[in-house]
């Protein structure tokens, strides 16, 4: 378990206090990525263990940079490694798996990478980021992670926005999804939250 | 305290085992940076945590990607909050403070940038990245700080390149400037590593 100092918070009450709407999007960088509260993170990485731990995971893999601290800290709670993919624009090479991944929001495709050392086959994987909103980075994720010959047991993001496809894309690929916060509008200045379950 | 259930394991002997040499490359993402071994990155947070709580520093600052699992260890270990500065090619905005940093290896400059809401004036900030080489960044993010008011404790890496520059970049800015391990030489396939102190 995470240090006993760090106060419990309840997740869904500190992203309606904290978080910002910003035209169609949902700004968590106050507490969650950018400027990162412990006590908030520190709940994530308990939900996450709580989720996944009976699958009996050996890796969390993530993909860089506002991925790596929900990933970093369920590592850090589970004792398991974590991989974080590094986003590249350019040309890949025969040491990495890499996908190609199109981002709408920028007009721009990127490459994700991870390294073939870094993932043995029969690792059994948990794929954590803090936000489900296409899908595209996670679905490349999963595809190399499958490609390496890793097992895919679960994705875990913190805050699934359920009105961009992002749950569709990844289940009809055969994963399981879970998510700690399900976001069913953005708009107005104002979001709709309810927690999972 | 870290969960007990991660074991202690000698960080410069990790180092030493599991770092490997490219031409004048220290690699140590098989457990440092892009694969981050759980107990690796807990007894970097212990050992940060041991150095530096009798500043009592308020918050910790870092760079993305590489500097976020060391400080968000160091976070959690300590119950302090993390912010990550982004590097982005592009320019910057009123809502931020940025410096342009130049990188020789790459050959490039990118911008290093901080959000003006999450850095208060007044705050009392370490400042900790995996390595310590020319000491661009970190004198980047040293200047940020001051510039919103902080008050810069020490800079914390977990391996610093005694041979390039970076402690005398930062030192000539008046800051404390620790190392857990000081790589000393690095070439022919191997290198030159000693423990602080």
């Amino acid at each position: 378990m995470l240090p006993s100092t760090l106060a419990a918070v309840n997740l869904r009450q500190t992203v309606i206090d904290r978080a910002r709407v910003e035209g169609d999007l949902l700004k968590v960088d106050d507490f969650l990525n950018h400027r990162v509260e412990p006590n908030v993170i520190a709940e994530v990485a308990a939900a996450f263990a709580h989720l996944f731990a009976d699958g009996e995971p050996d890796l969390i893999l993530t993909a860089e940079a506002s991925g790596i601290p929900p990933a970093l800290a369920t590592g850090l709670e589970m004792s398991l490694p974590v991989v974080y993919a590094k986003k590249y624009l350019g040309p890949g090479d025969r040491y990495s798996y890499t996908r190609e991944v199109h981002s709408p929001t920028k007009g721009t495709e990127y490459r994700v990478e991870v390294a073939r050392r870094a993932l043995d086959a029969g690792t059994r994987v948990i794929i954590i980021d803090d936000f489900l909103a296409g899908g595209r980075t996670a679905e490349a994720l999963g595809q190399i992670a499958e490609e390496a010959g890793c097992v895919v047991l679960a994705f875990g993001f913190v805050l699934e926005k359920t009105f961009t496809g992002g749950r569709e894309r990844l289940e009809a690929n055969g994963w399981n999804v879970e998510s700690l916060l399900m976001v069913d509008a953005i708009g107005q200045g104002s979001f709709d939250l309810r927690a999972a379950q």
